[in-house]
């Protein structure tokens, strides 16, 4: 077996975390409703929002616009109370299942997915938050 | 209201779809089983890799290792049958709730994400695939 054939499989099938940063340090996080199963949001971690999480077990993301680290709910107080971490096979994503505290999308809607495609245009699939 | 807050406004609450690319030409995607709810994998897709699955009902993606567009399950078979695209609030990321014909991962699990963090270390939450 080769070294890097040796790798993958340590990396895929072993019981080592060995999270995966791309070349601007980031790892794709998805939060997905731990009771529904819908996906609430997708963002990015660094190394600093991964340890944040993992020692808070509340949400935290590294936003690229911003530069800099963010807990979700900093602001509007809807955290995300992670109940799990998954994994996937080469280790570069990652499924937060949560519970929300309340509306997960800064818009109001439940999640940031409340649009699907219809052809060529978006309809809403949520109902539209009461302002 | 200000030409940006303008924009914000019709790419979270429009009908247009109006995917916005990273500055590599990508979007993040996530493909979600349309029946259980599950994260089946998290992977890129470019401007071609959309048209693609649009216009083949068939999840297709952009490989950065590679650097080419790749069908899911142009190998092995195992193609996802896209059957909604639900787009997020600023349209950098999309969800495709798809029907799998097999495992979703190359592994042969049925979901690549089949470990989760326990502790400091992975544990298998999906039995292994029979071999």
């Amino acid at each position: 077996m080769s070294a890097q054939s040796g790798d993958v499989a340590l990396r895929e099938q072993g019981n080592a975390f060995m999270p995966r940063f791309d070349s601007a340090g980031l790892i794709t996080a998805v939060a997905q409703d731990a009771a529904t199963g819908a996906v609430l949001m997708v963002a990015f971690m660094d190394a600093e929002a991964l340890a944040a999480t993992r020692r808070t077990g509340l949400a935290h993301f590294h936003s690229r616009s911003r530069g800099r680290l963010w807990m979700k709910g900093e602001t509007s107080g809807h955290v995300l109370r992670v109940q799990d971490i998954l994994v996937d096979c080469d280790q570069d994503a990652l499924v937060l299942q949560v519970t929300p505290a309340g509306p997960a999308c800064h818009t109001g809607a439940p999640t940031c997915f409340y649009r699907r495609l219809e052809g060529e245009e978006l309809a809403r699939v949520e109902p539209a938050p009461v302002a």
